[in-house]
């Protein structure tokens, strides 16, 4: 058992909230570093973006999550005291989560047929950055 | 340090929302692999069905907790555009979470007097499926 | 590869509602142990109490995360079934989580600039505890 560096991988949000599926970006990395069993951490540095696991198939459903987070937590209250305006931000991030745990078998992220890895921009468009932390499982060869 | 391929386990629920506690079953498999040192991730690969840890005695907390759930985030919205009209479960989901983590120490998972190990439906009934994949701590035996 | 027991730390809290910075508190079990490598996982073993990682700067970040949590999710419903009068602390207990996980390189942990670990009492004041398990990466030493 072994770990690889963390990675910082790049990202470009375009709206206040979006989400941006990053599934094959992290199955990049496990392949590139072939790793077969293990599990891959991925962590948002950041305290208004989050990533959760949700559909990856239609568009819609990140319409209405995020819709809805919007109407459950709007970007103003008359009792917010945080001066930068992006209080619901970091209260969306929270709730999402700022990281997630996918396990590696046979090479390839154990992921449900409707499940992807999504990062969630709460007070874009700005420029984020995601750490790919990969622990392998495997015994070290010695090639 | 080694690890356990993730193992499957059937769940069959009734009601759109429910809360089923797994922590027995979850135990089960650490005591099967004799697990003295190590940790557990308790996943679930569907995108509409959550995991969480919460009270483990008296159901009326399970019962408020999904009331309150239905009450923030009902099965409809006039902007929904996902056409499954699940899109409330999606979003229960991501705020729950779809996995946990729990250590294991002595044989045993580290759990609080009051903490239980719950699955989430909320778009039930169906069958599900959740993933326990075990990392031992302990150094192999050579028996 | 290695880990350390799981250490327990006491934690006293003030309010119903409180948000407390650990970040310190668990970076001195990483200098302690000199683990260069590896990562830690904050685990709260309570069902009314949570961990999240959020801003560690403006105190007015945690005021109006509170403020809009009790705002959403109020101590009382007309439909709550359990006597004990914080369904609202169990269930911002699982929206936020009872655990986070944090890398460690270089013997540090791996936070953005403005994250800090923020341990989140829904039901205080009270004496609680939070478990500190570290999992070491580094190859063990012969001194």
């Amino acid at each position: 058992m072994h770990t690889l560096p963390a990675v910082t991988e790049p990202l470009t949000t375009k709206s206040r909230s979006e989400m941006i599926e990053i599934t094959k970006l992290v199955q990049r990395h496990v392949q590139i570093n072939r790793v077969t069993d293990g599990m891959v951490i991925v962590y948002v540095p950041h305290t208004t973006a989050a990533v959760t696991i949700n559909e990856n198939a239609d568009p819609d459903v990140k319409h209405d999550l995020l819709r809805k987070l919007d109407a459950l937590i709007p970007k103003a209250e008359t009792y917010y005291q945080h001066g930068e305006g992006n209080s619901d931000s970091h209260l969306k991030t929270s709730m999402l989560g700022n990281s997630v745990t996918v396990l590696i078998e046979r090479g390839k992220l154990i992921l449900g047929t409707w499940q992807g890895i999504q990062f969630c921009e709460f007070d874009g468009p700005r420029t984020r950055s995601v750490l790919i932390k990969i622990v392998s499982f495997d015994r070290p060869t010695s090639d």
